[in-house]
């Protein structure tokens, strides 16, 4: 078998506010031999995700606390290096929840094969994975836009939002993304081909910028961020609009309970939907969701951006940056050389 | 024709605040004469109701705005007092949207008559009006209770939360309804068979009333109210909850903006669903909703209790006391002998 020694980037303490290294700490020990249907993963990329920063403190949420101790949970693309499960050899490319860490063992049952040939294994984690999934149901199951409609998502140079606005332009709507640097607004409708663009960190006011792009009002708002860019999209709804609650990644990070105004009003005047959305919901038509966004992915008709950290020790800090805004694209971090490409 | 000295309340200024009886004024003059298709209507009863604080700004919103030195604008349950359209004679009864004064005229295709045998006049206004049809529509086709569902309401002794509860129990569902007095408490355990009470006046912990009243969370939020309840609410959620906002009452009088939590992640976490509620948009089922409210309320099904205040001159003194939910049952100003009876 192996004799792999294993990094282990494991949570040390709950972090109050903004998360950093400080809050994780790096342990070395041999890498865990695969007990039956089970096998070794040598992960190649990790993702880091806003959703993790819900994971973060003791309290329940949709997914199960952090341990203190235990390695990050997440998920990694990666190949085989050991093999106790049919169907799964060495050398297979996979995705798996096995953590920040270099070698993890999983269950068969709960790895996904890839194949390199169809798209690099990094899409897993992306566009063809968790963030592309929530976007795809998240759009056209839950906003449901119409040719015609007017919509708005927030993040929208990120891993969801970007695939949401191009779900949406695919199905003839107008839209309109909001980021936070100019460099992100020409990507946003230079590269991916949004209508307009807003960016939030230039705004003043931000919903006289929305009444200018979206004169119709919003029909469909995909909401990754909340705060006060919320507060101007309800401001700004049209008749009959939804919302969609994906993320609220402007709270996660606060120490207090942000306050704002009461505007659920809105919902009346404008006979107004909110949804909150949860990809997981939708794990019996994954399979469907991938098929189709792999397609426009080869089809040159999904674009997608990747931001690749080098080293799980830089782990940490690129999870706070994507608390922050800083990544450009979906965040990744490479741990070991892609052997795939 | 006739002669009739119609007395009107008209709108001397938009209030800032609280609405008082020094924001109307009578005025006295001769009644129309109706046109053609037109009657002329003794209003016997005119209702005042929460939205009507809606119309009292010039802002735009669901309903057009009161303009100053008009009538007051509203239905009534009256008796036709002249006619000149087929088929509508001297002596109907009917509800029309005359406004708050004792002589109006309406287009014959804008009122609806009414069959004292079948319920009282006064009811057209309230069980079987606009408040018993949002509580039908808002109850069965927007939060669509299962049986063995919580539903929580407030305002839940008057016109409309009475009727939420009541359709809510005729669905097998656990009902706990909010309200202002340890007498209204009573009133929808007692008489109307609501399974759990609690008074928002002598409840320091809303949150944790509703933990009690509510063991299993929330399944169908109705909401007329808004602000610190629907904090409490949206605290206490069940998976896959509902939430109709169809008042918020809590906040019609605001001076400033109010401001309250951030609680949207809420939605997220429980994949709840938030819907705005205009019974406007039922107008082609009105027929379907009032046979089905007017069986029940014969069967004894739904009861209904009603605050009829004398007088037209009382008319904006009932509307004060409405909106800080003096009144106990559906609010009703009598202008004129129901000679209906």
């Amino acid at each position: 078998m192996t004799a792999n020694t294993n990094r282990r980037m494991v949570l040390k303490d709950y972090p109050t506010g903004a998360p950093g290294p400080e809050h994780f700490e790096i342990v070395e020990a041999p890498a865990q031999e695969p007990g039956p249907g089970e096998v070794l993963v040598r992960a190649i990329y990790l993702t880091v995700d806003p959703y993790m920063r819900g994971r973060l403190r003791p309290g329940p949420s949709y997914a199960e606390p952090q341990q203190i101790g235990a390695v990050m949970g997440g998920e990694v693309a990666g190949e085989i290096v050991a093999s106790n499960a049919d169907g799964f050899a060495v050398g297979d490319f996979v995705a798996a929840h096995t953590g920040w860490q270099t070698h993890g063992v999983a269950d068969a049952r709960d790895i996904r094969k890839l194949n390199p040939a169809e798209a690099p294994i990094s899409t897993s984690l992306g566009v063809l994975g968790m963030p592309g999934l929530t976007a795809y149901f998240g759009t056209l199951d839950v906003l449901t836009p119409k040719a015609g409609d007017t919509l708005l998502v927030n993040a929208a140079s990120g891993a969801v939002g970007s695939v949401v606005g191009q779900i949406a332009k695919i199905g003839g709507c107008r839209v309109v993304g909001i980021v936070g640097s100019d460099e992100k607004c020409d990507f946003i409708t230079g590269e991916l081909g949004f209508d307009a663009a807003i960016n939030h960190r230039t705004t003043a006011d931000m919903s006289s910028a929305m009444r200018e792009t979206c004169p119709d009002g919003i029909d469909c708002y995909f909401d990754n961020v909340g705060g006060p860019i919320s507060d101007a999209a309800f401001d700004n709804m049209a008749m009959w609009a939804r919302v969609a609650i994906c993320g609220q990644i402007a709270q996660y990070n606060d120490t207090e309970q942000a306050m704002g105004p009461r505007n659920l009003r809105n919902f009346l005047i404008k006979r107004a939907t909110l949804y909150g959305l949860l990809v997981f919901d939708w794990r019996d038509r994954y399979h469907e969701g991938r098929a189709r966004l792999t397609q426009w992915v080869q089809e040159g008709r999904i674009k997608y951006r990747e931001d690749v950290v080098e080293g799980l020790e830089n782990a940490p800090s690129a999870f706070a940056g994507l608390m922050e805004g800083k990544n450009f694209g979906k965040q990744l971090v490479r741990i070991d050389a892609d052997t795939s490409r």
